[in-house]
C-alpha cells in the first residue's frame, strides 16, 4: 500500500512511522509546504520521497493521510477530495470536526473520506517531534462514519486497530464538546499559567532553579505552538470559550475562599478535584 | 548516624530511602501519628523502629527530620526542639517558610535547626508513596542559614549535596514568594481544572476514553491531598492570592481575545507562553 502524508509533523510524522513499524503500508509519499521541514523528514526517514505536486500525490496514494493545521486543512482537504478517485481513502488527524465536516458535506468524494482524530501528541512540532509509538494504546476518535463509504472505513478501522489504537466513534459535535473539555481548556490553562510565572517571576534563572517536577507538568503544554492551537480554539470557540467561563468561574471560586479563610471550604474543593483520581490513573 | 523521621509519608519516607541507600545513616527511627501508616513504613523499610514517644524519638537521634503537614509542623518543631540537645542537628522539609521560622525563632535551640525543602514530591502521599532517587538532581532550598550554627549547616549540606541535590540560599521571604509563583499556583491551576473538567463532563467514561497525554500532565497535580496543601496555601495566602490574581488576569485576557476573535492577539500571547521553554527543558 502507498500512504500520501500531507503535512510532515509531529502527528503526520509519526502516524508515517507507526504504519511503516507494522507493515502496514510499503511506500511513503510526503506533501510540505516548508522546504526545510520537508528535507528534514527524507533524512528522518518518515517518508520515502516527496511530491510538490498535490494532486499528483493524491492520485498515487491507496491512503491519503492530511495532517495540516485546522486552518489550512479547511483548504486542503477539499483540494484533496477533489483529486481522489473512486477506491482511494482520505482521512484528516485534526482536533476539531464540525468546521471541517461542514466544510466537504457536499464535495462528491465525500464517501472516501473518513474524519479521524489520534487522541496523542506532544507539545513539540515539526518533523523531528516525529516520535515511533505516540499513538500506540491510545484513543483514536471516528466521526460520522454514517458518511463514509464501508471499504473506507473498513481500512481506516483496520489500520488504527493495528497500531494498535481504540477506537471510540462520536458525531462531529460531541467530539467537539468533549474535546473542548478534555484537551482544548488543557491547553489555554497551561499557557495561561506560563504567562502568569513569566510576568511575575522576573528572575528566569529562579524558575529554572525551583521547577520542581509538578511545575513542569503543568506548564508543559504551554510550548506548543499558536499555529496549531490558534486554529483549534477558533473553530471550536463556542464550546472552547463554554468551557473556560467554567474554568475561571472554579479559578475564582477557590481564590474567594482563600481570600475569606474559608479552608474548611477550601478542603472541600480539593476532595472534589481529588476525584479525577478515578479517571486518570 | 541515627535519623529520626516525624512523619512517615511520602516527603520523610523518601528521605529515609535516599539517606540509607547513600549510606549516609545506619539506624532509623520513625514517628508516626497514624498507626497504620507507622505499620505500612515498619512493613516497606522506611524505618527500622517506631518510636511513640516523641521526645525520646529525638533524643536517640543525631539527625531529626521533621515531615509533617504545614499545619502540625508549627506545632512539632517547637516540641522537637524542646527536647533537642546541644550536638543535635533538626531540619524540616516544608514547603513554607516564613510562618514557621517565626514560630521558631526565639527558641534556645534555634541555632540546631537549619530550615530546608527540598524542590520534590509527587502528588500522592503516605508511606506506600515514598519513592527511592526523588530528590536526585533536584534542587535544595536552605532558608535564613545565618541562624543556625555553623555545625548543624554543615551535615545538613552534605547530606544533601550526597544525594545529590542542588542547594539553593534563599531568606525565608524569598523562598515563600517564589514557591508561590513556581508551585504553589501549579496546585490551585490544576485543582480547578479538574473540578471544571468534572463539572462539565458529567460523562466519567468520556474522560477516560478522551484523556490524552496532555490532559494527564495538566490535572496530575489535582490528585494532591488537601491534608498537604490547604495549610500550605493558608501559611502562604498573600503571596498564593497575589499570584492567583495575576492568573486570573492571564486566563480573562485570553478569553477575552477568544471572545472577540482577536487571533493575532491570541498568537501573540501563545508565542510569548512559549518563552517558558527557556527555562523548562
Amino acid at each position: 500500500m502507498t500512504v500520501t502524508i500531507i503535512g510532515l509533523g509531529l502527528i503526520g510524522g509519526s502516524l508515517a512511522l507507526s504504519l511503516r513499524q507494522h507493515g502496514l503500508a510499503a511506500h511513503f509519499i510526503g506533501v510540505e509546504q516548508s522546504a526545510e521541514h520537508a528535507r528534514r523528514a527524507l533524512e528522518l526517514g518518515l517518508v520515502d520521497e516527496v511530491e510538490a505536486d498535490l494532486p499528483a500525490a493524491v492520485r498515487r496514494a491507496d491512503l491519503v493521510v492530511v495532517a495540516v493545521p485546522m486552518d489550512a486543512m479547511l483548504t486542503v482537504l477539499p483540494q484533496v477530495l477533489d483529486a481522489t478517485g473512486p477506491r482511494q481513502t482520505v482521512i484528516d488527524v485534526g482536533s476539531t470536526k464540525v468546521t471541517l465536516l461542514a466544510a466537504v458535506a457536499g464535495h462528491p468524494r465525500r464517501g472516501r473520506f473518513v474524519a479521524t482524530h489520534p487522541m496523542a501528541g506532544t507539545e513539540y512540532s515539526g518533523p523531528e517531534a516525529a516520535v515511533l509509538g505516540l499513538y500506540e494504546g491510545k484513543t483514536v476518535v471516528l466521526c460520522d462514519t454514517a458518511h463514509s463509504d464501508a471499504d473506507a472505513l473498513q481500512l481506516v478501522e483496520k489500520l488504527f486497530r493495528a497500531l494498535p489504537m481504540r477506537l471510540l466513534y462520536l458525531d462531529a459535535q460531541a467530539h467537539d464538546l468533549h474535546t473542548a473539555y478534555i484537551s482544548h481548556i488543557s491547553h489555554i490553562t497551561s499557557f495561561a499559567l506560563a504567562l502568569t510565572v513569566l510576568e511575575k517571576e522576573k528572575e528566569e534563572q529562579r524558575i529554572f532553579d525551583l521547577a520542581g517536577g509538578g511545575f513542569a507538568s503543568t506548564v508543559r503544554l504551554a510550548k506548543s505552538s499558536a499555529a496549531m492551537w490558534v486554529p483549534i480554539f477558533r473553530q471550536n470557540r463556542p464550546n472552547v470559550l463554554d468551557v473556560l467561563d467554567e474554568h475561571l468561574h472554579q479559578l475564582q471560586h477557590l481564590r474567594d475562599l482563600l481570600a475569606q479563610e474559608d479552608y474548611a471550604g477550601l478542603t472541600t474543593q480539593i476532595n472534589q478535584a481529588n476525584h479525577i483520581r478515578k479517571t486518570i490513573p
